[in-house]
């Protein structure tokens, strides 16, 4: 029997046979479970043909041609999730901007038009007030024919929550009705996705559909939710479907999840017009394995979305640079005790959002006009009652760029709503973010951050203009010099809210620079995003998605963390001390009975195969689920296999005796090359092989003996107790 | 036997004792070899105190003060890395600046002003003629009196001559006598640095003097080179003279690896004004091991560098921001006949290049000059001749985007000195680059690049303007509209030439941003990236490092190439069949004399510790280095080692007869987690794993027993067999 061990030195011929007629379901996954990395990429590789290059020549044109295929379909999908993305996100922007005016009013010349287009294809508009012409009316104006007076305004104050109510029943219906999965803003669940985690459906094509409906309908009934985060959950969706139509990506999941990787980055690239930032995104804030051919496919993928986009939309926003803003993501913290009842706690927020922020002009608007105001700067045609200045709305000055001036009257009282909506949106966003519709938080933490800036920015400027001999304004600042711009001070805030909440870095200056144009400010950004991220991980280290994670339990490793305690594998292995030994195959001396049993009093994903239990030496591994399909599938099928049958997972099997059953060779399902360490090897290592290869399990071995096991889950389980948490937290496999 | 083997798993203490007392050299590397990665992590994890977080609370201040610096300390390296860099950086602008100036004149108001400097500081200039003041005296000049005439332009001609000539003669020389590791670029030798090669004194003080002097001398001299790519290699020297300071970073070459990668992309940073792009520089071409914390450091230093360089050079080109341009980087593939007389030949290139260019406007004035200008839009104000079109070089027309217009005789005459500067850099280039000097190659392919783009810019627009009812034209560019500008063509000219040099993509357009400020034009320069990194790998795969790491034969593992041939690791381990067996040591069978035997008889630079020679058990790997230093060191330091001693890898010593000598005791030395694969693991799979985890060599097991060895040497020769290039080029371990 020891000699027979060097079989597989030259059997490989051998093993392909038993590989070429699959056991349909071998080899796939269970839902809620991980995947593992290092055996879908094998998979891969064995699409490609063995050999030298020296045969290529011999292969026919078809197959030269189906190579260039198989190496260009890469490209070819970026291409259409680019397109199909770039499609979705401008058919969402048009529909959400015209279903926002529709709680206000509606345009005569045709009610699918907009405000902004319905008076832009008016000519009776003047510059200076571009948002009033004859054709847009107000529901109180169509309706009662009065434009002003407490009564016109209480019809259109009712009427602007009721639309608000009815987009919100509309939008956590269908959310509850048919894809409870399109809820929040999927970033948490993709970064687990894509780190190997199994979710069906998350991805498919009703969630895409779901999402996009409700989207449109969440964002236009004017919650503090943001469209950003739910468009990369939707970016994601185009990509998981359209992988459908490529082989290579259908069939693998470690290659689909390199695509998932790029359309990320498509997402952020079309929900702010920054692909270079999407890029980032993807690489520093979601991603868990991105090689550089993924990061060259996502530059181009996000910017054939980009593109898709601004020709789709080209009436919007122009965006794709320059003070267009807008931003989201998600929040899902709290739970409300309303959380039992999402449909009636949709409705209630949203009720108090439409009645709280209709009276308050900065809370009426969209967030993102929002944004775009506080970043602006006064400028001369500025009719923005932040710029009214004490020497009158249109300084006579030449330049665009204005001195510093005492504020006017209209100034602080634009001061006293900033400071009301800032107080509004913190609590609005705080008990938005639990919710069963589509949200994201980007936009309502940029708001918070952005508010906070420019009433930060006026008073320093109202304090240098009156004080411009105090020492720290002294030698820069001299009087009628516009030594403060209060617009950058909303953007460096914007920045560092932000940042604080998702602890992005690099990626978040990369997006304020795509959306705002403004190269200039590189330092201030940079500055206010390291501070923020010290600052909040002074408090805490995990950003908004890792806490998401851990709150559900999902079994993420996570690549920031770095772990820094001396454990050794044999401290976190099982069995432990004293437990009874682990769970093996031998290599011929078990039946299908044998096997069955081990299945059904053990609840292992998996099982190692050793030559005898005497020698522990390792063979390979086997996947539980694979076991239990070719055991079925034999019992089935196969002439003669039985209870007693032996199994075999050596390459020869031994001639049997006439009247012994027929033998069940099952070494086509063994991983002949499964990962092992020592049981010294320290467990900071182990932790990195894990993220670094994206294993689910490795043996541990000890003089070249089987000893124990080491999976995902008891790793995540080690870190949980380390930390003090619950070892429990975690839930899946 | 059997049973001692089991002695690891509460042994831990014991081998701690062990380790307490290190024999010094042990553990440290020779140069030119790979460092081991895992081993490097492992040993800085040892720093750290093992055991839960409760302890913690019992240790004292100093060490709650330690922990905090230590944590800390790797941000105060990464400031002290940024100004020093930025700061060098700007010594190194302002010296080359006045070199170069001085090659054509001097002031009188002071020898130390620049040409700018000396006119800015006079009061006679206006603004059209800011280089023309009285205090600025061209040699003739000075020397003859005339600044007119056939004799003066003689007398100026050969003076610039002959300081080209002594300011190479110089750099070269001081090169040759004091740093050889200073010519170059040094991108391609950090680039294998980071992948864990040693090369001794590459990054050492003696290279950081020797290369910031003799680059300012080579650049003064007006060859055809950059000083963006020496300027990553001095950061790089200042990173690791720098990680002196702290024993955490000098100790460790792992830990020193992670603050070079973020050295690398401060280089970039202060180079172009670009910390950004510097950082995905640093990630996408030269990084090795790049985890989120450096990504986090390098962008703080990038930002404190680029600071820094500001406040130290206010005067010179405000960098940070808007079209100011200038690259370059290292090209060292041509060998000529004069390489064998580097002083010879660096002086006949610099002659030739003095000679030629300085009748010629566009080769006269510095590469970074030129590209700015090439760059440029004509606006209003601009005195250029590339700008003086038909209707006068100031036209009456408002704004300062001009229609298109015929072009005049000037632009023309332009053209032609366009083309033929063209062909001089793409000679003088080519023959400049494999010179003894440090020269860098970014600034002379983005220079090429632009005159093709601006060239082509050009005619584009003439066609325009005489063809504006062509098909092509037709519909967007109407006449007197302003529809081409050339400058663009410059700029995505400049990208596309780079590009396909260096098949830098995300981080080239982040670059070109920031050097330009110019936001709007991500798309036509993510296009032209794109596709000349798809015709340039069309053409062959390796950029310009990638080549040159090979031609040095450098034992890197290429992270970007994907290994997709379906070898098995038996195909590539030693010993191959036939060949005799592996050698290795046993657990405690072998004598002093055995092992000095088989270190003798033997080339290989570490042996696997077996249990015994019938099982093939592996306990351990040794490194040959590690065990000749032990060997030596024990039988001049410890009383009764002889030949004849035992040598002992086990934990526990079985006592020995009275009569034998003393047993040498090496469980300390031996790698006790070494890595293993097993024979039929797929060999992208080794290879992936070689590269993510950064190993050396790597077990390989049948069965549980030891069967064969393969080293990153193998891997590297075995794919230099495939790609049928010669095995026998990979030189290093």
């Amino acid at each position: 029997m020891e000699n027979s061990e060097w079989e597989g030195l030259n059997g490989l011929p051998k093993l392909m046979d038993l590989l070429e007629e699959p056991v349909p379901g071998v080899g796939t996954y269970e839902d809620f479970n991980t995947i593992d990395w290092v055996r879908e990429k094998s998979k891969d590789r064995d699409r490609h043909p063995r050999g030298k290059i020296a045969t290529k020549s011999k292969e026919s044109t078809w197959a030269l041609v189906k190579g260039i295929s198989d190496a260009f379909s890469g490209w070819l999908l970026m291409l259409l999730i680019g397109l199909m993305s770039g499609a979705l996100a401008g058919g969402i922007d048009i529909s959400a901007h015209w279903m926002t005016d529709l709680k206000e009013g509606v345009c005569l010349n045709g009610f699918w038009f907009n405000h902004e287009h319905c008076c832009w294809s008016s000519n009776e508009t003047t510059f200076q007030e571009r948002d009033k012409c004859p054709q847009w009316k107000s529901w109180a104006e169509l309706i009662i024919g009065q434009s002003e007076g407490p009564f016109a305004y209480i019809m259109n104050y009712l009427l602007y929550v009721s639309w608000a109510l009815l987009f919100a029943f509309l939008a956590v219906s269908l959310v509850r009705a048919f894809a409870p999965y399109a809820c929040g803003s999927g970033i948490p669940e993709i970064k687990t996705i894509l780190s190997g985690f199994i979710i069906r459906g998350y991805l498919g094509k009703w969630t895409l559909i779901i999402k996009t409906i409700t989207l449109v309908l969440a964002v236009s009934s004017g919650l503090s939710l943001g469209k950003e985060g739910p468009l990369v959950h939707v970016a994601c969706c185009c990509g998981n479907i359209l992988c459908h139509l490529f082989t290579k990506y259908r069939k693998n999941e470690a290659k689909r999840r390199e695509v998932l990787s790029a359309a990320a980055a498509v997402g952020v690239s079309v929900a702010f017009g920054a692909p270079i930032g999407g890029v980032l995104f993807s690489l520093e804030e979601v991603s868990y394995y991105f090689p550089l051919k993924t990061l060259w496919r996502s530059f181009f993928a996000a910017l054939v979305a980009a593109f898709t986009l601004r020709s789709i939309n080209p009436f919007g926003n122009s965006r794709l640079v320059l003070f267009y803003v807008e931003f989201h993501t998600p929040w899902h913290l709290l739970d409300t005790r309303l959380g039992h009842y999402p449909v009636l706690e949709v409705l209630v927020v949203t009720a108090a959002t439409a009645v709280l922020a209709f009276p308050n002009g900065y809370t009426r608007m969209s967030t993102s006009e929002l944004i775009s105001e506080l970043f602006n700067d006064c400028g001369l045609l500025d009719a923005s009652q932040l710029c009214t200045y004490a020497n009158g709305s249109e300084p006579k000055s030449g330049g665009n760029a204005l001195p510093d001036r005492p504020a006017g009257a209209e100034v602080y009282s634009a001061m006293w709503q900033l400071a009301l909506a800032l107080l509004f949106k913190v609590l609005v966003t705080v008990v938005t973010f639990g919710m069963k519709v589509p949200s994201g938080l980007f936009i309502p933490s940029m708001a918070v951050g952005a508010i906070a800036g420019r009433l930060l920015g006026v008073a320093v400027e109202q304090l240098a203009y009156y004080h411009h001999d105090w020492v720290i304004f002294r030698g820069w600042c001299s009087p009628g010099a516009d030594c403060i711009t209060p617009g950058l001070y909303a953007m460096v805030g914007a920045a560092a809210c932000l940042g604080g909440v998702t602890r992005m870095t690099v990626s978040l200056v990369v997006i304020m620079f795509e959306l705002t144009g403004g190269l200039e400010y590189i330092v201030p950004l940079m500055a206010a995003t390291m501070t923020s991220k010290w600052v909040a991980d002074a408090m805490g280290r995990e950003g908004i998605y890792e806490a998401h994670i851990r709150l559900n339990g999902y079994p993420f490793l996570e690549p920031k963390e770095e772990f820094s305690h001396k454990t050794l594998a044999m401290d976190v292995m099982r069995p432990r001390r004293g437990d009874p030994p682990l769970s093996v195959l031998t290599r011929d001396g078990m039946t299908v009975e044998d096997v069955e049993g081990l299945i059904a009093d053990t609840t292992y994903s998996g099982f190692p195969v050793v030559v005898s239990h005497e020698s522990q030496r390792l063979m390979g591994f086997v996947l539980r689920r694979d076991l239990i399909i070719s055991i079925e599938n034999a019992r089935k099928r196969q002439d003669g296999v039985v209870s007693s049958s032996r199994i075999f997972f050596a390459e020869y099997t031994p001639p049997q005796p006439a009247s012994s059953p027929a033998p069940l060779k099952l070494r086509g399902i063994m991983d002949l090359s499964p990962f092992t360490v020592t049981d010294h090897t320290a467990m900071d290592i182990v932790v990195d092989i894990f993220r670094k290869l994206g294993l689910r399990q490795c043996l541990v071995t000890h003089n070249g003996r089987l000893l124990g096991i080491i999976t995902k889950k008891d790793i995540l389980k080690h870190m949980a107790q380390i930390a003090n948490r619950d070892p429990d937290s975690i839930l899946f496999n």
